[in-house]
């Protein structure tokens, strides 16, 4: 599986590193150590390239929410809990936000970008209003602004409004990840010009249903489509179904449910949908993609049934990118909080001291927040690129440029990659809010568990954003077979003449050649090569080693696949399974790789005299080494590093730590969460601050 | 830092398993596979030794919680849930085992370990219950148990009978893990023979306390003793203060605060005390190891105070035990309800099977549940070995052969280890149960996130056991310190010329010769010496290799030691602290490999023609292989594996979840988890064994 690439072990043992790092009480040295009186000036600057091109939407949203208004109940029955998020909504539609969420044509601002931040934003305060917030205007406005036409139009006013509460009803019990499986079914009956939805069994059930269980009275229905004289369904389409009359009861035919208690999310009423042969009309059906006739004759400007459906679900990488950035932001408010308190809480003195360390002057303290932070830094950064990109498509099908149901190749590209990226950046984001959040609660201690103090509810309401808008386990199998695909095109777009002529004999090149690498990150690369002193704290080399694991992985992957086809479908499939930790593991890597070349290009965009450059570099360094040595077994195992490298970037993640503790504040500082937030009891009371040692 | 070993590296890159792990759709084959259709027998056998010595208890506790009436709430409001905890509290102790808390000198059964047992057992049911019933029988209970006397005698009877509800008053707003600098005062007044308690500053005020917020009357308060004409504080002891008056009315100048809200465990009443200088008779500190005469004048028979402290303090690891178990037995609820769902939940299908595939079919997920399932078997047996070692000790005590305050040098060697073990064991259990409970919700989707499936509510209710009863990144450090200190005394034992008789070259030989190994492993340990194959499946080849991981870290941190004696107070101090990640390294690799151990010993005690031996083999390779794997990093960079090793140890671990994949409800069944408590909506409704494939 060894891969030969231009550097790999140019340098196969550093001796100078190894001398370092073998004596017992000496470390192989970063360059530089930060001052540890912190400039506070460098909070700016690191705000300001974190919140990137939508600093004013952030600044803008980040004001209001800098109110006890929003905090997240931490008290009240479920009743209580869910009537209670009807004022957040309806303040949040009167800053005018819920608008960014539609399209122009059908009255929206069609800034879908400000749309996912605005969610993104208010995910710093509360977890239950951006879901609810998310299913009201993006999955059930969504559906309608996305999915529907001109015919539609009429449900979008109210929506935005809150005066229409929408369900978004896709997953069954039977069926969550699998959506072509759904069972319900919507019939066309020609006579009446009606379509007939049927639950046709207990597993058609619809579950987990947001606005469901009490304030929804319309749904947005997934079923299999059957029209007259075709034995087959058209496969999965989106239809509106009423759910309850003007008095808030069940339409007849419906039943509705209630998941009651979560593990979570107490505000947002989930509940079922069970549909006994409902009639709605015709013209029910969302019909932007695929219609039927007044006859029940079937039409679709898509051929392909599966790129249809492919299509229609293309709609909800919105919804992943503001799940993603949701995860992004509740993990920032609660690394805010741990930080703080690990800056003010004192624990066990040393050495003769009187007064006792402050928690973060414990280098485990230190390596268990700041590590975290640091990734946290790659992936607000990442998700603004992604979301960019997502402005940019919307921005292509406002102007008419791009046609979903009829893109150009190289627009089916981008549209496959922007989905890639979505689906790795929900991945990574949602995981580490599960992980870091998790590592917050137990940084603070008991004050930590003390709902109070807010990172038990971040952690139980964040907990589901690995499972729902796409399975974490099967959205970074997406990503891996987005890479083969590419790899397939390119490889098979080249001539072995086209190979040579391109100097091309890596995968990895051929991957940074169609759209991998920007210009900054490239040239860092470039610089890196050229030196040739291949130092871990090179921005370039940090790239090239995060990329050669991507590229190995795939490499290695692919020509698994290609003896995939050779075999029977039985077989082929056992192959696939026994490949599927393969696949994980690349979309992994690919992920890793992405996050990194953004935390290089953003300091590529500090003013050469920020106080925050170098502050960022070594966030990068952080990030990029604890990357490497999270997977050290495989950098030896593949020949990429050798043993006393690994000691070496070891050595250095301990001397990041301790360089950048006095700078924790200033890091966190840089979110500009706000006060009103982030100001929880453990940090106003005695247990910081202790008058005892004051 | 690169250690020789007789064994390390003696085939530095074994030919043959690098071109097995070479090919792309080859893998290192496992010795055997087992049947694809599994024995259930097995289940029976594999239950006689995860019980161990403790089947007996075990299996009349498990019956009794065969029954709903055990399950937590998962609705309710704070009030509601508090108070259905004493209802089953009642039922525990009707069943007889509030008994065991007790020493025979007070009436109890003196069955220390079958009091752990029980609330080990009752946590497979209900967490919040095992927790109220541990502050009230263990902590309350156990403090007047293990530090009073005769004249305490008279809180026991109603203590037990649960008509005295008790409150554990240790951890201040300032201070948990530094027990040392509490704040809270009990002054002796010579004139009235009373003692005054007195909380001088916000930060002294006793938090976090079970029981204290609703149904606690008394309260057992540690707290710096002061008598007349000594300046100084005698440290930290305890004594009984009442709280609440026969209306259940806070006393005069008690103030009780109620916590409310926490990220879980919502029937215990968490609370807070102040006092206003209480005043309660001398009798009632609590003075087996120290008391305060008429005239004021201190005694004790324990000369050093730190010493006092921490025999003190020693009464405690029956909590710290209790906690361990109980985390692993809400593991092993969670893994059951994870691994029946994947046995039965259905999700894509492959190559042309019209069915779709059971979820554990696909490899990810039993990757994800098979290896934290032989973690959990590990696991219960190192609980069993400790339980065991408790249950001795008390045996000591109760036979007048072990005085704790004035134990023999080998007695106190034997503490230390069984406090040490202890420690060490709850770390590992809680952290694990944190991961692995979070693995098993994921694992179930959406289904996972409904409280009415248990899962997040085991989650949420464990969640603080990282962090009571001593923090685990303190406890762990607390596991390296006795290693150091046995690695001390050993070294200091022998002259050059003993460790030349004894054939001693290594710390690892030290270390063994002292306790570290029983028989079975050792034989185990020289079988594999003898064979010289270093086969990764073999038992005593992976034992030394674990150990070879805690001998290393260990030498490498005496050394580091070594040199902090030499310098000033503040630069010691530094060194300590940036020694800090290497301590915690070292705690971590000793308990991977008792727990290896004891998987060891598990298998040798199986009938040799048992269907559970295979399978308990393959459970241990697993345990054992996934370990390695995940320190892969260091085996390589310290020299002990080549690449190619840790590549077939990769592929070995994907054959073992393959093989073990049908055996997987067997694996479950031998935990024998009360049904009524598994048998959770999700595994009963249309989301599993879905008809439509039928």
């Amino acid at each position: 599986m060894a891969i030969p690439t231009i550097h790999r072990n140019s340098k196969p043992d550093d001796e100078s590193a190894k001398a370092e790092s073998k004596g017992n009480n000496r470390e192989a040295r970063i360059p530089h150590t930060l001052p540890t009186t912190p400039d506070p000036a460098a909070a700016k600057d690191l705000r300001m390239i974190l919140d990137g091109q939508f600093g004013q939407i952030r600044e803008e949203i980040r004001r209001m929410l800098d109110d006890e208004f929003f905090l997240p109940q931490v008290e009240g029955t479920l009743d209580e809990n869910r009537d209670a998020l009807i004022p957040l909504l309806e303040r949040f539609r009167d800053g005018g936000y819920s608008w960014d969420s539609f399209s122009q044509a059908n009255g929206g601002t069609g800034k879908a970008d400000r749309s996912v931040i605005g969610l993104e934003t208010l995910a710093h305060a509360n977890l239950s209003a951006m879901v609810k917030g998310g299913v009201q205007w993006g999955l059930w406005g969504g559906a309608i602004d996305n999915l529907g036409t001109e015919r539609h139009r009429r449900y979008i006013k109210p929506t935005m409004d809150l005066d229409l509460l929408g369900v978004y009803a896709m997953t069954e019990l039977g069926h969550g990840s699998n959506v072509q499986a759904l069972e319900t079914t919507a019939t066309y009956d020609p006579e009446t010009q009606e379509f007939i939805i049927n639950s046709p069994s207990p597993s058609a059930k619809k579950v987990y249903l947001g606005n469901a269980a009490k304030h929804g009275t319309i749904a947005a229905v997934f079923a299999q489509l059957y029209t007259p004289g075709v034995e087959e369904s058209h496969g999965v389409h989106c239809l509106v179904v009423p759910i309850r009359d003007e008095n808030h009861e069940p339409l007849p035919g419906v039943t509705i449910g209630d998941h009651g208690h979560k593990g979570g999310l107490l505000g947002v009423d989930n509940g079922t949908l069970m549909f006994d042969n409902v009639r709605i009309p015709r013209e029910n059906l969302l019909n932007r993609f695929a219609d039927v006739d007044e006859e029940g004759n079937y039409h679709s400007p898509i051929e392909s049934q599966n790129r249809r459906f492919f299509t229609m679900l293309s709609t909800l990488i919105r919804g992943r990118i503001a799940v993603g950035g949701a995860a992004n932001a509740a993990t920032r408010t609660s690394l805010d909080i741990a930080v703080r308190y690990a800056t003010r809480r004192r624990q066990f003195n040393s050495g003769g001291d009187t007064q006792e360390k402050r928690i973060i002057d414990h280098r485990s303290h230190r390596l268990r927040l700041l590590i975290p932070l640091a990734k946290s830094y790659a992936l607000m950064l990442l998700h603004n690129e992604v979301t960019g990109r997502l402005y940019n498509q919307q921005r292509q099908i406002n102007e008419e440029v791009l046609d979903l149901a009829n893109p150009t190749e190289e627009q089916l590209i981008q549209s496959r990659e922007l989905e890639s990226w979505a689906a790795g950046l929900k991945v990574m984001a949602t995981q580490h809010a599960t992980k870091t959040i998790q590592e917050c609660r137990e940084a603070c201690g008991g004050a930590g568990y003390m709902a109070e103090n807010l990172l038990t509810v971040f952690k139980a309401d964040s907990d589901v954003f690995t499972t729902f808008e796409g399975d974490n386990t099967v959205l970074i199998q997406m990503v891996a077979k987005e890479m083969l695909t590419a790899y397939g095109r390119d490889m098979a777009d080249l001539s072995p003449i086209d190979m040579v002529r391109y100097g091309i004999d890596e995968v990895g090149d051929l991957l940074r050649r169609r759209s991998g690498l920007s210009r900054t990150v490239q040239s860092a690369i470039d610089v890196a090569r050229k030196s040739n002193d291949n130092s871990i704290f090179d921005a370039g080399y940090q790239v090239e080693l995060l990329e050669d694991r991507a590229q190995s992985i795939l490499k290695s992957l692919a020509s698994r696949m290609r003896n995939a086809r050779k075999l029977e479908p039985t077989e082929a499939a056992k192959l696939v399974d026994e490949a599927q930790d393969h696949m994980i593991a690349a979309g992994w890597a690919r992920m890793d790789s992405l996050a990194l070349q953004h935390l290089v290009e953003a300091e590529a965009k500090l003013p050469a005299d920020s106080p925050a450059r170098p502050v960022l570099e070594q966030v990068r360094d952080l990030y990029a080494l604890s990357t490497i040595v999270e997977h050290a077994g495989w950098y030896q195992e593949h020949n990429v590093l050798p043993s006393s490298r690994i000691r070496v970037a070891r050595a250095a993640i301990r001397d990041l730590v301790d360089s950048l503790g006095p700078w924790a504040e200033v890091l966190v500082d840089a979110f500009d969460v706000p006060k009103a937030i982030t100001t929880v009891p453990m940090l106003q009371d005695a247990g910081v601050d202790s008058p005892r040692y004051a």
